[in-house]
This record gives C-alpha cells, structure tokens and sequence, in this order.
C-alpha cells in the first residue's frame, strides 16, 4: 500500500484518482457483440457464449426441475434467514452538491423550464445551481430567463448553448465550473451531448425525444378541445407526434376537421402540419383497448377526456403524465398546475419518471451494528461469505467475533 | 394525420413507433466538440458558440448587472405568481413493469446479489423479473443461485453471462424476452454493454466501476479489525481500491502491518496483493479534514471507526453506504444488516444512489383540473404561454375559458 504523510490538499483530487478504466478497443468489441444479439437473437447468444465462455449451455433457459432440485445441494444452516437485535439501519436524502440546468434558446425563451428545473433544484437543497442558455441573435440572454433566474436566486448564468454547453458542465472550463448531474431539453446535439457524457459518470435527468401527447377521447369530448390539445403538442417542432385514440367514429371525424381547421390559425402553423404527418387517429373499439394501447406507446403525455376520467387511473401503467377530464389540458401542466413539465418521452415512460425534487438527491445509507448486533448477525454473515468464497469479508467478521469472545 | 380504423393488436407495436431519430453522423459531430471542449476549455466554448449560434457572446457568463435591468423587461401581469383552487395534483409509484438481474457467476456464485436486486423488484411489484448468470464450467448454472431465485419466486432463468447477456435482455431473443431496465454488477464487458444499451432507451440502475472502501480510524480503532476491512474489500478484484485516513501515527503503522499479516492468510491473496497497489494509507492532521477528503472521494463503502462515529454523520455529503463504529463491518452489509450492497462506485456517489425498492418503480403525475380551476389557472397559463411564443399552448386553455363564458 501507498503511504502519504499529510498530503497538500491540493493533491487531493490526485489521490482521489482511482485505478485507470479499459479503453477503446472495449467498445468496440462489446459494440459487435450487441449488435450480432440485435440481429441474430439466441443464434449469437449461443456463440458469444461458446467463444468467451467456452461452454455451451443446453438450453439458454434453465428448468423448472432443474431450478426445484437445485435445493438438495443447500446445507441447512445456510438457508436459515435471519432477523436480529442491535443493528440499526437508515437512509437520508442528501442534496447533489453540483447541478447544471440547460434552458434551450432557440425559437423561444423557455422560462417555464427554468422554472421546472430551478424550483426543485433549490427545494432539493443543491449548493451550486448553474445555468446554461444560448444568447438570442443580438448576443444577449433573453431577460425573461434572466429574470426568472434571479427570482429563484440563481447568479451563475452562462451564455452558452448546444453540444458544447453539455460539454463545458460536464468537464468544466476556466470560466464555466463542472457538475455532477444535468437537467434540461434540447436539440438533437444537446440530447447527444449528454447520452455521451454519461460515460464519464455525469449523469443526466433522463434522455430525450421529442414531445408528445395521446388524447383518448370518447362521444363526450369537445372536439375543440381535443384538437386544441393535440395541436398544443404539435407546435412544439417538426418531430413531435399527436396521438388521438377514440371509441367513436363521430369523434374521429369531428376531431380530424377541428384539427384541420385550429391548424390554420397558429402562428407555428408550418412546424403543426410537419408534425401532424407523424400524427394518428385511432379508433379502437373499447376504453380498456385504448388504455391497452397508451401503455404500451407510453406516452409523455396522457390527457384522458372521457366521462368518469378517474375510474381508469387504476389501468394506467406508463405514462409520464396524467391529465383527467375536459378542462385538464396539457398547457396547464406545462405552466402552472403544480406538476413538472419535464417528462420521460420516446416511450421512456416505461422505465423512467419526470424530474423532481428527489431527481435533485441521492440516498445514502447509513448503519450501525452493536457488539449484540454483530453477535447475532455474524456466524450467518460468516457462512454466507464463505458460500461466495470471499474470505476476506467472513474474515473482518471473525475479528471482531473473536474480540467478543476474549471479553 | 393518419387515421387508422380498427387496427388489429399485431400491429399496435408499430403504430406505437416514434418518428425516426438522428444517426451515425451526429454522434461523430458531437463527440469531436466534446473532446475540444474537454481540451481547450473555455477557447473551444467560444469558437463552436460561433459556429453553430453565428454570434460569440462578449463574456460566458451573465454579469449580476445584466440580470438586474431583466425585471424592467417583464410586465407585472407576468410577474404574478399564483395559486389556486380547483386543480388536484397527485404522485403515484408504478412498479416498472418488465426488469432483467444480471448475476455475475465468474469465481464465485454471487447469490447475495441476487438476493439484493430480487427483493427490492419483488416488493415493487414488478410484474415480470428475469435473471442471467453465466454457467459453471459444467455447464450448469451454479445451484445456490437457483434455490436464492426460488426462494424469491423467480421462476425465469437464463443461462448466459457477458456482454450478450446484456444485449439478449436489452432487444431480446427468441427464449430470453426484453426488459425495460437492468440491474446488477458485472465485468468490464458486461459494464460496456450497460453503458451502451442506454442509447436505446434501456434503463440502468448506475454505472459501474471496481468496488472500493474507505475507512476512517483514530488512535482508537483496532487495527485488526481496520486491516480486515481493507482486506474484504481488496479481495474482490485487482482493480479495487481501499483506502484508510487516520490522524494517528500509530494506527497507521499497526495497520500497514496487520495489512501486510492478514494477507498471506488469504485464499485470494494475489487479487488482494494487486489491490493493495492502486491502495493507500493516508495521514491527515483532523477528524473533519478526514471527512471532506472522503467527500471529495466519495467512497462506495465507508466505515467510520473513531470514537462517537455519529458525531461525524451530518457532514458526510458523498458516499455509498455508510457504516458507523467499530463493530459495523462492511460484510455486514454485504450480507445481512439491511442495506443494500448495490452501490455507486467510482466516485458516482455524487450523483447516484445505490439500489433500492425505488429503483424499480416510476413516478406518474396525474392531475385533474375542474371549471373552477381551468378560471382561475388559465389567464396565467395564457400569458406564460404568449410569452414563450407557443400560441398552441395558449389556444387549449383559451377553447375552454370561451366555452365556460357561453355558459
């Protein structure tokens, strides 16, 4: 071991260095094999198998009987579970020191999600909170973020936008400091920017697509309203998808010239009509099929205009988030409702949520274990170990159960 | 918009498609502006903003002065923040529906962390939870595995390691089905793979790196049991690291020591040897310097083994799992105190927490606004969304205030 005698504690981050991580020729390697599995399913599976393993299993899944015999190897003593005194365990919450919030530019000054993205940064207790947003065509930074930014209390601004802005947050440069995590939406280069610095260990709110929304709406629907929703979504920009799911035909036909008709009104109108060729009208035959569909499209929005909206949230399964009834539009959650606009989309709503304030904190664990504690839990800890073959973590038991023994 | 009429549920999974994203290209693009700003700093931020933006902002960042004239920019109806009655907000936790366990197999049969991944995705809920873990040289998949997934209910078990584990669970095969997210430690093959599968959208419970101890000890602790303790976590691979801060002198000779005996005890002393390596003994003049060293590390496993270890708790910002006194050994929570032994390493206990029930649930928010809520909310919800230039956004609020004055 390395002995260092009251280091300088400028060499600290030196010594916090850990042992060097494999390189390029790595991913390349893994990237071939992810692909073949991609394309060739169990046929590549049984060779990458054979070629790294040198074994072939069998059958890829194991039996039922062999899974049920598997019991006669297990010696008793390692199958007895236990539960005990004297060991007292914990977690806490604790704020993410470092965070950066990207505001995109752009077509728009987006201060909502300054306001998103700022407000559960502050509740969530993060020590710095920085922001990155590009200047508009006269080199400034809208006021409205600014503005909004100083209501929050947040003073380190950067005018700085795309891949580069992700970069100088991850890395840090000498004017722009570096954070452990980064929230907000952007560009296809600001999306990429941050999938690539994952690799590093900076980590990101969730990735990104572009927004969208699934209406499911029946013969009680306002067809204004629900064109008005899907055309909400639908202005965001050329890529955005709209959805409207229907158990009525009359409601398809109605919607489809509200929409039609809203279109041609909106001063975003060329960017609607780009995203509504993505854009579908679905009849289905029941509510519980439409419910069916939205869970496997997952989509980031849900707006559920049916009578007795409440009486399906229970079938809900993905879905960033829900909005019930004829006056619940998507807008309202955007701005002032109370819910966050920064939602899982691309189908990402089967396995992640929208940012919060816990996507602010991380949970530490803490313990404490007693000489009662470690008596009781220690001869199982101790065969469990050596069960795994790790003697060394049954060892740091048997000292300390020794020490109790010389008492 | 597409209208689709009745379709049949084969084909619901491609209406579900998303339009398509960007590819190859825009990888190579921003990777080459990330490693110029990982490089230049500050020179290269200036130069893309620039090229992409066409505008190069006089400073980064945003001087106070400027942030100060914003307000005179703002209209006071913007201004006025608000809240309101008539509009119902609400959280739920989702189990994620489909999950996939790797279980490294390698030297030894790591049925401790089937149990820590199979319990948490359990008490979720998760509706359907797979498992890959490499064969034994036998061919067969080691028993104690089975009977641990048995005992947890787990009845689906493939029989595959590596990277193409990873990948079959990720798109899945014709025998081994896709998950939405996956859990659990592996080498650096199945590490890449985890990393890469994330570009598609699949989840991980964090990233990975070499397992890692810190341990913190005054003149008090024994040096037996601060020996052992490096050595456990030592053990586990060559690329581990463990680390003990002392302000003591003699702790820190007596440790080197018990270090230097202990380990010729070990059956995995080679592994342990090469550790000890990348490992160091540090000597540093407080109790509280020994802290902020361990925060600016932020260890997978840290013990604190001075005397009123709990005096020290508040302070720690960064770390995986905590154990406090001298008899709470890392084992323990390896094994059998509680906590989970899935944690952040590699100095991502910055911004990642370790595995827990959370991990596999998602937060869907639901809201309902009435009549009420849409009068009072929605006059704000239409400035917000005039000034963000979403006219769209604006137009599904102001549908509904009109339809409420017919009334």
């Amino acid at each position: 071991m390395n002995i260092i005698m009251l280091p300088e504690e400028e060499s600290w981050k030196e010594l916090c260095l850990r042992p060097g991580l494999p390189g390029k020729d790595l991913e390349t390697v893994v990237k071939s094999i992810i692909s073949r599995v991609k394309s060739e399913g169990d046929k590549a599976v049984y060779y990458f198998s054979g070629k790294f393993d040198g074994v072939v299993p069998e059958n890829l899944k194991v039996s039922y009987e062999e899974i049920l015999k598997s019991e006669a190897h297990i010696p008793q003593s390692l199958k007895n579970a236990i539960t005990t005194k004297g060991v007292r365990c914990w977690r806490k919450s604790v704020a993410i020191e470092k965070v950066g919030l990207y505001i995109p530019g752009g077509s728009a000054p987006l201060f909502s999600t300054l306001l998103m993205l700022g407000i559960p940064a502050k509740l969530a207790g993060c020590g710095e909170i920085i922001v990155c947003t590009p200047q508009g065509k006269d080199g400034k930074v809208n006021p409205l973020i600014l503005y909004t930014a100083h209501l929050l209390g947040i003073a380190d601004i950067f005018s700085v936008g795309g891949a580069q802005a992700i970069a100088a947050m991850a890395y840090g440069t000498e004017t722009i400091p570096e954070v452990y995590k980064i929230f907000g939406p952007g560009n296809q280069y600001v999306t990429k920017a941050k999938e690539l610095i994952q690799h590093d260990g900076i980590a990101i709110d969730m990735p990104a697509g572009p927004s969208e929304v699934l209406v499911i709406a029946d013969d009680n629907a306002s067809a204004e309203f629900v064109a008005a929703d899907l055309l909400s979504q639908a202005e965001h920009g050329p890529d955005s998808q709209v959805i409207m799911l229907t158990t009525s035909n009359i409601t398809l036909e109605k919607v489809k010239s509200e929409v039609d008709k809203q279109v041609q009104l909106l001063p975003r109108k060329d960017i609607a009509l780009k995203a509504l060729e993505n854009s579908r009208l679905i009849l289905l035959p029941t509510i519980d099929d439409c419910i069916d569909f939205s869970n496997l499209y997952a989509p980031e929005h849900l707006i559920i205009n049916i009578c007795d909206a409440n009486s399906v949230t229970g079938m809900i399964k993905n879905a960033g988030s829900v909005f019930l009834g004829s006056f619940s539009c998507e807008s309202a959650g955007d701005y002032a409702s109370g819910t966050n606009h920064t939602l899982p989309t691309n189908g990402f709503a089967k396995n992640y949520s929208g940012v919060s304030t816990e996507s602010f904190l991380k949970k530490i664990t803490f313990q404490e274990i007693n000489a009662e504690g470690i008596r009781n839990l220690g001869p199982s800890i101790e065969l469990m170990a050596e069960a795994e073959s790790l003697s060394g973590h049954m060892n740091a038991v048997s000292v300390r159960l020794k020490s109790l023994k010389n008492d």
